[in-house]
């Protein structure tokens, strides 16, 4: 951490401000130069808050030279981690692909799409349960019987399910009946439900906010690996930005980024990233290139029909083309589908 | 709503668009340009989603043209809302002056403040005991204990209490106790959170998230009111742009565009819309000679010391110096403090 | 400029660092931490390439102190700079109230509204000559020929005149003919404009671009002052963010922080900032609340037939009111119109 | 064109706006809705101004429908623009690699980079000659000086060069002796200089600038194509969004969608976008995978020397690297290098 003191400070100024962090096992190092003075904070500075130095009446700035992510730091814990979810693993050689609805609507939809997407290849299923929506006048998902058709899904074809939770009150029956816990991107910084599922053991996707910030999406993991979760699987979904031809701008550069800070997998989410079945294909080839650990991709049998999110959605028979095509481009980073 | 059809559409694809919307009343209008032919729907079109319509092969593009917001309208609610706090009001002539320290820190500390900030003229006293914090490792406020001593102080200067919430646990604890429920702007699209308050009659202070448009602010607003709580207060707290000397920046404008496009009244937090003390109060005064029903503002008696946002806190002495500041303002605009 | 070591660097590479920065006037300062080496330079930095160090392979990250401006710099120079226009002063206790129309269109249009605006109380000119369209198939102004209607308005009225340049080519015409020159935000790093306009002597209004920082305006500003031309007026006219409601973003913060950073008088246009009439009136008296030396306000006799930008212009009984209005706020300020 | 006319409209009013629009050739579809009567346009719209139309006072709204590019859009030219440089084509089969250092320092550097990039497969140099740099006090590039030596490299290798140009005094001199000529991100709407290289004959690579829209970049491009020069290639080089981990956002969706919009060559420069010399290979990637027709790297061969970019810039063995990499990709794609 690095003090930097207001102009014209002397040695009264820079005694009042260590004096002030007399309580920490830190060591100060000063830098007098002819118009700053800076104090270099050397020791464990983890206690220590920056906003309580900067309202120093005697400091102009605080710098922090460390990284405030901890668990899900890679400097930490130099391996990948590769997370388990029945029999199948997300972070390693294999790349995961989920597919499925935005929402699940019916049995027969979610199960016919479920058995299509397995046939092409996917892993994992998704599907709307519990839906945010930004008007209380949309449809807002089946909530618990969602989930009961999930489950036949899951039962009829084997791959395990993927799903949003909104309210900490669900964490129970998440936990009983979900393979992976997902936390929107509206709900990326909910520290209460982050918490929450911190207490399971269940693997957490965590999507990134709309507007969150790289290090603040890592602190957000932090929390529930803080409370005893290792599990956590990052997923880039677009930002928020002055570009509106595109619902949200894919941030490609956040992959490799996430993999030199973090130990942590991440995939990719190309359809709420661009809200455009067009773009899928070529977002998630370039998810792959940029060394993603997978995609999530919504595939509606019908997708007019679709009960939200349809302009997003892609058919069966596209996603099984659009599989064939990733296929070339897992072989191409030494991975597999 | 209107739908463009893609380049080259005839009878056969405008046919097909209008008999997948035969179930709706409304009435169809054609306009056959050279390049574009377009569809006006005409009619109640609250029911009809939008993407759906997207994902018709022949269609281009869908145009909204109605606002998607009605309980909070001012087209179908003319005159101001004005909502009732244990005597006092908020969007009537009287200017709305929250204050109080970031988190609610020992009995002593938010007894000195708000009886200080009231002697300045402050009409409610703010204070955190649940805080959103961006890391877990950071102190996360008294919680329970911090509501209690809220009570304390209120019980003493008679100040009506403001604090926010986090979980929906916490709705039957925040009824009981909190005379203005604050939800945060990590929290503006915890669409279940929004559900829950919506239940209840107490007013909501409903906070800007960081990256939501004035739309997306508005529906959640909605989704209170929708709930049968008409009681919303909104703040703008900044927003979150390319610029980083200030921490956020404040939407200034987003001020008059309420007040046409809603009933509902407005407040501004300088304070955290900038994260710099020194820029409370030429923000306050811009505020309200924008036409901010009010601002909610920090203050700490020792703000070297604060437990969290030390830099944007304000001292007693700062803060009397400014409503004398506001009092000029709020004149000049027809108002009083 | 403080450098800071790749994890587990030792003596050997604190050493490569310094040893690379020999030729250079400055001290070294280390602080070895359990897991970061930090060196802190001390000295005459100037001419010192930040990102050269940054490509050293022992170097994570270099974080700089110090402003990179200077002659703007108010550490510098820490009285308010006020620059003389024929008379007229700008940054002193009088404010600048800049009018016209988007484009001159003709003799008895300019003519016109600046009769009206100087009635109103106006004192100084705008109008367009040439005019930055993002289409080539739009109006590009009368150009030279805008130049001559607006030196008859001068020579009628009185006002001093502000206009636009788009090239380098024209400084030559600007500097005989017009009495402050407009960069206008497209151009605010068109730098080798910049470099010829430093040239000169003439006052320059220097609009902030649409997504540039304030700290890279004010280097903007430090092209024009390092060529020997003191005069830069600076104008806030938004920025670009994700919000749509409005064309841009009024940042009101940076106002103030404009103020503390450097000497240079600022300004604010309001009609810029939001491309809406009816939002005119509210920023203007932000402005002024915020410290404003003065607004730039688009004003034409006609509106509805304006050939650009008509939508943000008001007509010259509104702009009248506005200045009855801005003269309370003045005075709450301790100044004058 | 579709006016929306203000809430409680009747014929009168409806016939005041149709009325102002006499002289154009448009027919007018009118709808009548229960809030709102919506004019639809139909015809050539192309001389109208919708900002005239939205001045009336009977209008609320006017939205667009159509695209305001015209010899840019892939409407009016459906096939693919292919773009000869030197026996070389941008656009078809094979990726242009263009690769070559920040700035040209000496021709001892210049003619070695030429000659390492030729090897490992670049088909054109690039080398910045006049530099655009933040700071008046930064290093601006050796100038005319440095087009002399990128003659030099051209003539010992082969390579044709591609080069930066900042002012309209210099077009004579790079339609001499430049083969493409870059316009940079800051002078995207610089409208004077578009103007100029619109007159010459040479292919023009337009960066995208750094908060300008994908519909604004065509409109740049159509300054140049309106000129008569038809040879535009477009460059996405990043935009500037909140995310301050990397320099700027690679907006890679953009690749995909200009192919969709416009028939124009579309190529990426992973180098500027993040600003990071290790980001490069993973992004150039991904651009290859989104469909990019090409990507424009920096290599030095001594990046810690470099007189500007350091960070970004890799060694020609890194580059080397890259290409045998990006050939997997180009193949997976159809394409070659």
């Amino acid at each position: 951490m690095i003090i930097i003191l207001k102009p014209n400070s002397g040695d009264n100024e820079i005694k009042k401000v260590t004096s002030s962090l007399e309580g920490y096992k830190v060591s100060f190092h000063i830098s007098k130069g002819q118009h700053t003075t800076i104090i270099g904070l050397v020791g464990d500075i983890s206690a220590i808050d920056r906003e309580m130095i900067e309202t120093n009446p005697y400091v102009e700035r605080v710098m922090t030279v460390s990284e405030p992510f901890k668990k899900s730091n890679r400097k930490f814990h130099p391996e990948n981690t590769v997370i388990s979810v029945c029999q199948r693993e997300i972070g390693g050689k294999h790349l995961a692909i989920i597919a499925g609805p935005c929402s699940v609507e019916s049995e027969e939809q979610i199960y016919s799409i479920a058995q299509s997407v397995k046939q092409s290849g996917a892993m994992f299923l998704r599907g709307g349960a519990f839906k945010p929506r930004t008007s209380p006048y949309a449809f807002q998902g089946l909530e618990a019987e969602g989930i009961r058709l999930l489950k036949l899904a899951r039962e009829k074809t084997g791959l395990p399910i993927v799903t949003e939770i909104m309210s900490p009150k669900f964490v129970g029956l998440f936990e009983a009946d979900v393979d992976i816990i997902q936390i929107g991107a509206r709900n990326m910084q909910n520290f209460d439900l982050l918490k929450e599922v911190g207490r399971t053991k269940k693997p957490i996707l965590l999507k990134r906010g709309l507007a969150n910030t790289i290090e603040e999406w890592l602190m957000s993991a932090e929390y529930i690996m803080a409370g005893g979760n290792p599990n956590v699987i990052l997923c880039e979904r677009g930002i928020r930005t002055f570009e509106t031809y595109t619902r949200n701008t894919l941030d490609i550069s956040a992959i490799p980024v996430i993999k030199k800070l973090s130990h942590l997998p991440v995939i990719v989410d190309p359809s709420h990233a661009t809200g455009a079945s067009w773009l899928v294909e070529p977002l998630a080839k370039a998810a792959v290139a940029a060394g993603a650990d997978g995609v999530i991709i919504e595939v509606h049998n019908n997708p007019e029909c679709a009960l939200c999110d349809g302009p997003q959605s892609i058919k069966p028979e596209v996603f099984e083309n659009i599989m064939k095509k990733l296929a070339v481009y897992a072989k191409a980073e030494g991975r597999e589908l």
